[in-house]
């Protein structure tokens, strides 16, 4: 590419040739100075470590440490010049300690490399935004579990297909998204656990013969231990990996989620209204009350899935130990959790501020005939009827009601009779909306009581969350 | 679609119009027969629990159950009939069950619902999967410490970018792998933790009425207990999606090893062998020993991870509960299944078979300047230079050994003394490739003595699980 | 693998060790068998081109022909014993062959290799798909046109966020998936174009020096010419990305589509009637009218797109020429033309088989205030106000109609005046659904008589495709 | 939200509630400023075509039209103060107009609305970047036939599953991946032909009642002419999908030519120098040359992909017209632009600087009796074997060979004879690696008179090109 490219406009921002390809190939600056204050706690923490070990003076030690504290402060506050020419978040920092505290700064990557720094720097940021996500899934299970409770007697109708199945309680439905939230969590935990290790001390691939102690810097940077293989240690990105396979699935929950208040909040369902704080208006049409924070939830998972599928795609085949391919996990993770945490504090505060229309819920869960099955449940209990055979008495009444236009538990009685001798007055006490709820009782069932109580396992849980 | 399609070749399959497309649409016997085994069980439990509970007499029970296993004996040899017409395996085995026994098959299907029978049916078959890469895993990890001990000391190069970098040992490699392998077993397991909880008597959504007891079939069919929201219960796939994401951080680690043993067999790397079981030969080159095999378990990750991506595609803003979409959950999760197993089956056979030629690699680990590191480290540690000086010296001391095309440690003494003078002649006892392996001796580096530490502790594990 | 494994359930399938491994790595018989009639049909062509290039006697040439003839009536009646032995469909045919006609069998190999021979059996296939949806599209873009003509002046709310917005016309709708149709069709027809080269002769990757003719053999099979590179021929796979990145974006338009018939035969909405044939009923809920059918056509893109990643990422990275890897190509296409055409069968079913509530659509377009664009514009036009302060004036309108729970329709004039001084009388001839779909005739707008053009133009299109 | 949240760390950036996880939500001018030159450009033609069309007054399109220049130029030069509180770059523009010209800037918006304007400024950006994605590929295509044109001759080894094949030429193996490029520009071109409709004057999504002129504005825009429908107009994002299926395709093959010279970069394969301009050294190991931009154009596909599978699962089911899920597209547009421009630029630059040593390719190519084919295709045109028997001949002459450790050119005449008896002294001139690539001659093979002939052809086409 010495020549010049012939056309113009293909030159562009790469028509000045090779130099500009590699440092765009090389700088990676842009993104990884979010890591700013992973990559100083780190180099803290080895600094000491080496003075400790005596493989660095003391004196050496305190400088360094000094410096770092003084350029972690300049960063924080915006006064930090950082340059693309010193490529990444580590030169840039080691630069700018050399030009503070002088030749002593040369000995901080003593017994280090730039892979286990990368290392490090990475898989604590990641641990850093479990935690948080540890904390916000916490905060949404609170705000699902009071929306339960407020609602633990209201009827809405049950969907599939989404058409209307059984009634169900509202409340019971806030918990079928608590359900998904503890799995959630525990997927962020159990990735957190598996995690806790620290890359430091694995060096370029191989380790090290400086008499480090690896299991001081671990501690330091509150790991729970160190890595066990070195050249595992610094083509590692499972962390990575894990975290965006717990941010697809979680993401996919919240979707569901925001789908149905885009739909609940749609004039022809009604079921819902969100708050203004939660949905977007417009000039010229005031009424008008776009369910922008559910349409954005329901969108993320797209982004996610695209930063899982990208990382899964660069590691795939990758032979040991670092290559350079593996500079493209960073950018897909932060947008990751960029997301994840958008889509999970939209949700809660849309749970939180979401207003039910009880009224509008309880009519729709009586339309369709929504309590057939109860007939049926009846004849097999009160008549012993064959399941089967139940269902096809049941299909008769409903096919009489919708001829005339009519609910179930408005046909006569000697109708119901003539469809099978065995049903009796009682029956009409299984058809009403409430019964059937009420008696949905089996375990992980609809009642209001089976929801308040699940309502009381959760407050127990939440309260040990503090 | 009355009117016949004007163009012939597009009628083909769908030309008799929309029934052909709704039998395809509905016809899911084709693949959900895999369930068999899983759906008799779920079926039994549910059956003995009904006549506990006396929802069904005990001789209806006895009816049911011994229909049950005739139909399984009946698939299992071969001789079952299935009928797309009779869609699913629900409906298949409950038709024959009807045909073998009567009416009181119509008493099967008592309080539940396909809803939750196929939920219990796919979830019982994934846990089996899980179950068996369980074993394989841990098999898997035994063919790795094996070749670990038998490699401890086979010194090869270290690469990163393909390039060498430092010695490493072969076993240290192994051992690598070994950390993978047990990070996806530890996924394997919380996967299976979490998902250990029985989705019978969620019914069609919302519970049911009558008086069962899902701690009962929860037991029968292994499971720790049983779910706790029956609207989660028909709506979740979340095992599913964890299971997938487990498979594909699994295949990619495999994929990982496949690709180095491609280019380790190429003539020009020359590391090892594989054994005819796991090579290909071609009637006309019998030179030619293609490695298949690794070439099949690189190329698993793209359907292991397209798989992936289909079922979170698919649950991605669906609403509560059950929708026909759901149904594309059971061939994506199958094929994972069978790629996953063939790659670590594959994997772990040609990791016990590997050859290697110990010569090859350790000629190939000293080419390159490897040891440099190793000089710039001593200049640190017996010469009290600064990391980033040392590292400048060392360069200097490469770029003469490459001009003269001779390696650092056949560099005279005194021309090292001219770089620096504090170099003695103790320098050249770090510049070989078995001193340099020998000197990474800090926790997780590749001397000897560590990787068989390691080994050591593999050894305790593996004996754990017997 | 010598030693058996101590785990019997992880034995298995794979328990006899490496051959079954290696069987099942090898073996393509299972998916590549739907490859038959190519593998004939490019036979026939190779050994006829062989014969009148003189490098074989026409008299095998003769049996050749004929032998392959019988093999592929065999198949097609199903009378064929295939086999795992012979791992793949070449083979299998290959050795029938030799079976029937004995050594002249030998000779149909000559100038070729499995390597191309695959190569023009996939692409074959791939083709032969993509006129299928050719024609498909064409049947669907003739179904939305159809309805479009039944609808032109139905009036339903145009929404954006699932919010009522502005009313459109429905046969305005139906266009809108007529012109993602017709794009589709330009891209069915550009990667048809683009594929139209035939892969015969480029043998093991090398091309061959028997004195064949590619043109010939181009020409008997129907391609436009034989593709220009030896290597890229066996390398190449981008007709199946193509037709999956094709099938990926027509399956998302279908998507969108079933999207809306689902949420549009909620009774809340109650917008259209699916017929029976494309739901399903529930024999205890006859009322309950599942979508099924549009709830499969929105869920088939995960399976495509998971199909497109597969490919992509066994695709990455692959060096030169052939690989095994290559062989995980073909059952994600396969299952991606399947999902493809059972989805664009039933989305034309659906669309023909629609039945639109004329009146539910109407009621539903005129509320929330939807023609309020429509008093801004007259202010602009009639009043010359700056639309943006014809914005804040209409803001004004319907917030008063709001308060006093009316349409805009009904505000009193002088109401309206004192909004606004220019208001005359004439601004209700806009405020209501006709009138304003009526007014939107800029090219491309929902005006009733914009649809009629259009669709007059579209039938010009369609007719000259016969 | 209204309460605080128990847990400071989750709080974080979204502690001060509803308001700033909105202002997170509808906030796009982050990225969406990059559509600038897009906005300013789609407001000049519009407010042109408003005043030429009488919708605003002459006087009012002039200062509009200065204005907005004002602003291109103030952006241009960095002097524009981007406001979060106005969203995005439309209403960023649209204010500061209003600042600087008063009230003319509100009769702008006539006739239009967001959705139509944004839809333009992202089609018109990523319409531009197709055309330097034109440019760029007719710049590689240049590059690879340079360098086929230099090695038209050269030998190298043929590879299948990276085992040594048989010869052909490093010519013909570039130009191999000038029928891909090639393709690429096809599928670039294709796409570029699709999207050139101007959805401008499609407003909200009905279309408007002013008598606007799309044509106009299409003109004055560089389309070819209006869109068709304005419900599609608004909803359509298929430009983008097809721009990210045909960059993903193009990444793949830019990633398999990367993978190469990876692999060839190596010391035991040392086929290939990168030059210093696309290699990184090692402070510490001169010798060291990381193939960094070769590792970073193989990865890149794994972002493409990213981005392709996040649009597709956005768009996925996603009704009409417009919801907030698709402010999601731009982002990863605007990364996959970059990646491929990136990719390309770098892949084209190294193909450039690429020495190749000649005589290590030569070497081994002669490796692994890689002209055995050729001895089987003489045996079946000199001898009259059929190929099968060829075969099998063939395979016994490579043991032989093989167990006395020589080459197959070094058998004797007489134990070559002793496997078959029609072998002559003139086999010797076929097994030569000259000889072989030399041999074939068939349309496409690798002989160097055919690689020739291809390159004169390419000469051709690409001089049209300019």
């Amino acid at each position: 590419m010495s020549q010049t490219t012939s056309n113009e406009m293909w030159g562009g921002r790469f028509a000045s040739g090779p130099d500009a390809i590699m440092e765009e190939i090389n700088a990676s600056i842009d993104f990884d100075k979010r890591l700013y204050e992973e990559d100083i706690a780190g180099s803290k923490a080895h600094a000491v470590m080496l003075a400790d070990r005596g493989i660095i003076s003391a004196e050496d030690c305190d400088k360094i440490v000094k410096g770092l504290e003084s350029i972690r402060v300049e960063i924080a506050e915006g006064r930090f010049a950082f340059s693309r020419a010193r490529e990444d978040i580590h030169m840039n920092i080691e630069a700018r300690l050399a030009e503070l505290i002088g030749p002593a700064a040369g000995r901080l990557h003593t017994a280090r490399s730039r892979n286990d720094q990368v290392a490090v720097d990475f898989r604590l940021h990641v641990k850093t935004a479990l935690q948080r996500f540890e904390a916000g899934l916490v905060e949404f299970l609170r705000a699902l579990v009071d929306k339960a409770e407020a609602h633990a007697d209201t009827v809405m109708p049950g969907f599939t297909h989404l058409q209307v199945a059984q009634p169900v309680t509202f409340g019971h439905h806030c918990l079928a998204y608590a359900e998904m939230a503890a799995r959630d969590l525990g997927r962020c935990r159990d990735a957190l656990e598996r995690m806790d290790e620290c890359p430091l001390g694995a060096a370029a691939l191989a380790g090290t013969g400086f008499p480090i102690d690896r299991h001081q810097t671990a501690a330091a940077l509150g790991f729970r231990e160190p890595t066990r293989n070195s050249l595992d240690t610094v083509s590692d990105r499972d962390f990575a990996l894990e975290f965006l396979s717990f941010a697809a699935i979680a993401g996919t929950h919240l979707s569901r989620l925001a789908e149905e208040i885009v739909i609940w909040s749609t004039p022809q369902f009604g079921f819902v209204r969100l708050s203004d704080a939660f949905s977007t208006g417009s000039s010229i049409m005031p009424q008008k009350r776009n369910p922008d924070a559910a349409e954005l939830v329901r969108a993320k998972p797209g982004r996610i899935n695209g930063a899982l599928i990208s990382l899964l795609t660069v590691m795939k085949g990758l032979p040991l130990t670092y290559s350079k391919d593996m500079q493209e996990d960073k950018e897909q993770v932060f947008d990751a959790i960029d997301s994840l945490q958008l889509a999970l504090a939209a949700a809660t505060g849309m749970v939180r501020d979401l207003v039910v229309d009880v009224e509008a819920m309880r009519k729709a869960a009586g339309h369709g005939f929504s309590t057939a099955t109860d007939l049926a449940d009846w004849l097999v209990r009160e008549a012993g009827l064959p399941f089967r055979e139940a269902h096809h008495v049941t299909g008769r009444a409903v096919s009489m009601a919708e001829e005339r236009r009519i609910g179930l538990a408005d046909l006569p009685l000697d109708d119901l009779k003539s469809l099978n001798p065995a049903i009796t007055e009682d029956v009409f006490s299984v058809l009403t909306v409430e019964a059937s709820v009420a008696s949905r009782k089996s375990f992980g069932g609809t009642a209001p009581d089976n929801v308040r109580a699940q309502i009381a396992v959760w407050r127990e849980r939440l309260d040990l969350e503090g």
